[in-house]
């Protein structure tokens, strides 16, 4: 990618910088963009009623891309359903991840990641213990996260099956984007950026995202998502691109910026193939979007099975 | 409640059947009933823009009322916050759960009850194995179910905080409810049922529903939510009153014939207080209502964090 | 129990303290006394051969004794043997544990108590991280503790079932119970202090100790625990009496001096019914004992199966 | 590795079968000849009192050699230990493993293979159900499992620092490395046998068995360890040479006679170069050996941490 200094990564973190813009104690962040008004405009997005999940499978099994699969045990199966004492025939499973995966479509609480020892809101770092968070946790999303989404198709408009590993996407693309398909991401919105992950993948099998990167959002994208006044930014990779900048003290600028300094909460790992192929066929780039995190108190985020309803 | 007979339960059971009504292959059940255009209309059901979660907090203490909690634990916390090598200050955590505990807002797949070895469609109960469930899982609902959901609070209807634990819920009752609350569960239609669970507890404390009970839909409902077209039950206690009807064979049969017969989806342990709150201040008791389960290949359900758009 | 003054507890915690005893960097404490010569004089003790574990069977099941059980699942079963691929029919499964329950035997390592914030030999809690412990974990056993172990039965000497709960037990009686037993506690031995817990378990049921209490030393043995030079100390209960001595800042003064001040590991809620009578048939209350912690870096402990052998 | 036909895998497993020897409810196997004089003149083994660990450290990473690594993760560290109500300065961890994984030092019970749906003495497969082990399960070997151990270093003898992945070991070549050794495996012992993988993985880094190869014994070896009476067997592999023999049906046949016809409990993935180390050092070859596998009912082996006693 183009090369930042230390300085122009920092001036980009300050000129974003949310804290205290919905006051002192707030732990919503660009949530509060996201106003009930805004939540029932977006339900009347809606008109074929298609419904489209934008999760991938939680992935149990090992793989270069995941190493660190999610637990799917079952409890009781088919074998011995019956319940002692009880009588009904039943199975059951545990299901545990540890979800900031590489493979886990999953929600960053605004407490997942710091700078300098801080977080949104300028919140302390050692709050987030070993306990859980104290400060910043998921359950600020509590109620969901329902509210209109866009999706931007990098690729597609590229004309491309995906973007190469490490490559980054400026805010002019994102406007080109924008233009070719005919929407405008606007203030409480949820962003959702397709660089065609899924299609490489599938063509090439997965890939370790740490050793064999992933496309992303150049830093320079941060003033404009402040400027637009995204409320949630998702992504099929991590939004960044890996590698990152080769600055130190900014390995990810946009987890560091958008979580830390906005309070833009992420969505990493999206599965968008089917959302992209959807919308093309809609002739429209808007739905109404829902994510739901499970209510874990104290929590990074989430696993979470986002859904776009068109 | 009022005695059953083993024949009268067999009846109910053999006269809701939707076995091959949508294919002999099919494993989505009545959620074939929820079209998209009847998601489309739901979506209009949205005037507000109020978020509500039916959701409680994931259980991650014992309790009497959970003795089986969920695991929540941090991977990486504040304190040692930097990924060696990454340099990323970040906060990590896992999150496991045996979600079909008797204090976790869970769906219910249609694999997870059998009735004399046999699932929804009649596939066999051996289908579902130590290693998942090949046939009739959670992936069924993999794009999320959204649809028009209606909540019946029949402690509200009845003048009382509460139902007690063991009291249940006929047919003509749900009508009244209905009418009381001038709404009318139509065909596709989630129907949500509250008893006051919430409340409850509140008052009294969490107490252990297999020793101490709760309240229910009496069985005698069934043959109603098959005839109003039901695609997805859901209740702040279990659907079922417990204790069962004490019928060999038949210790659930809410379960069981909705599991099973119909292929009706169920939501157990639903956080239903706030919603009726919202319903009452809106003067409305129908809403946009989006279940999003994990992507868990061939399990039995999902935690899940429903969400009702008013 | 006696009561106790904070500077009586202050001045045993003070007096036993083993800190730079071994060295500035000495993480073993009293394992330092279990020498090679002393290992090899334990294995001497063997006569019969007859082997007992001291163990109780992991709990996988909530109970009022252990809230927070293992988790034991099936990975694959006799219903689906044949692992694709390979060929091989298996069976597989998984274990897990927060194994400092009250019905989990286990050991606990150095770093797992704390008194004002440092742990043995000085070191700082802060070293306790929420990634691991980098300092005084359960690695140092890492080639397990193989020594002569000591059994003192203080139920059989008092001629009762058990030791009711909060029942403590003072130095004056162990050397009365060495008395009768015909035996000695020596340096570098390992002491097992039966107080009937199990006897009791099984004719009354499982309890909360911490709504029910537990019998245990009085924390004046502690002194004699350090004249007498034990290395390790194990308990059928968790050797501290519950409820504690009520003395602001030692809620377990047992635990707080062995961990802290001596360096003496800890063995919790081992079962010792059927060690007591195997040694009564005998009519020898030594044995070679050895337990063998499970080599996880960075661990507080471990759950474990001690073994005597006659 | 030399090859064989179907024909003479199924002789060697028909021939070495203790099925019925020690009665047709048998769950104990070979251990049957550890008996308690076996096990104390094992103790009289013991001179000098050196302890040396077997187990290799439970991989919590994931790694080409184990890609389903552990789970370890602090419950309460240092950054907040005070228990809310107790007061006590604590911390915790929880740990969890499918330690049937190949970098996991385990043990194999008796239900971990089957032949053709039959496990050791004929029990049936499907007594292994997704509940649980209802036969052959580990908690035969509760009370551990202490003999005399003997090790015979393969890649000392060919003065070699390893095997490479693949090579077979006949018994020829065992009883050239008695002889050079000067030890002889008799009935009831403990057999250890080193291929050099510690030392290869140190020199080469870790490889995956599965897709590199392992040494491993000759299944001509399985008559040899029969008629000399081994009770149980280990490895620092998974005694099997890894790719195996290439015959439809005997895809790990060491596996699959010592557990299923034998009834000989198998220790994988030990670490033995310390071990042969200390034994070349002391120029003696058989010591004390203690497993104790945790008491995990229904379970399929258990994570153990074996120690030598030289």
């Amino acid at each position: 990618m183009e090369t930042m200094t230390p300085a122009q990564l920092e001036a980009i973190y300050e000129k974003v910088k949310n804290w205290g813009r919905w006051g002192t104690e707030d732990e919503a962040g660009a949530l509060n963009l996201l106003t009930p008004e805004r939540r029932a405009a977006a339900a009347r997005e809606v008109q074929s009623g298609e419904a489209v999940s934008c999760s991938r499978e939680l992935p149990v099994e090992p793989s270069t891309e995941n190493p660190n699969p999610a637990l799917h045990m079952m409890i009781r199966a088919g074998d011995d359903c019956v319940i002692p004492g009880v009588g009904l025939e039943t199975a059951m499973d545990f299901v545990g991840v540890a979800f900031h995966g590489m493979a886990t479509s999953h929600i960053d609480a605004l407490c997942h990641v710091f700078v300098n020892g801080q977080m949104y809101n300028g919140r302390s770092a050692a709050e987030v213990k070993s306990t859980g968070a104290h400060a910043n946790s998921i359950m600020v999303a509590r109620d969901g996260i329902s509210g209109r989404g866009v999706l931007l198709d990098v690729a597609r408009h590229r004309g491309v099956s995906w973007l190469e590993p490490g490559e980054s996407v400026g805010p002019d693309e994102l406007e080109a984007c924008e233009a070719s398909q005919g929407v405008r991401v606007g203030e409480g919105d949820i962003l959702l950026i397709a660089n065609g992950r899924d299609a490489r993948r599938e063509a090439q099998g997965p890939w370790s995202p740490i050793e064999g990167g992933l496309a992303g959002l150049h830093p320079s994208c941060v003033p404009w998502l402040h400027e637009r006044g995204v409320s949630v930014l998702g992504a099929d990779g991590v939004s960044d691109p890996l590698p990152g900048p080769g600055v130190e003290g900014w390995p990810m600028p946009v987890h560091q910026c958008c979580l830390v300094a906005m309070g833009v909460h992420l969505l990493d790992n999206l599965r968008l193939d089917r959302l992209s192929e959807a919308c093309a066929s809609a002739g429209r780039w808007s739905f109404l979007f829902t994510v739901a995190p499970l209510r874990i108190e104290n929590a990074t985020g989430s696993p979470v099975n986002p859904i776009a309803l068109l």
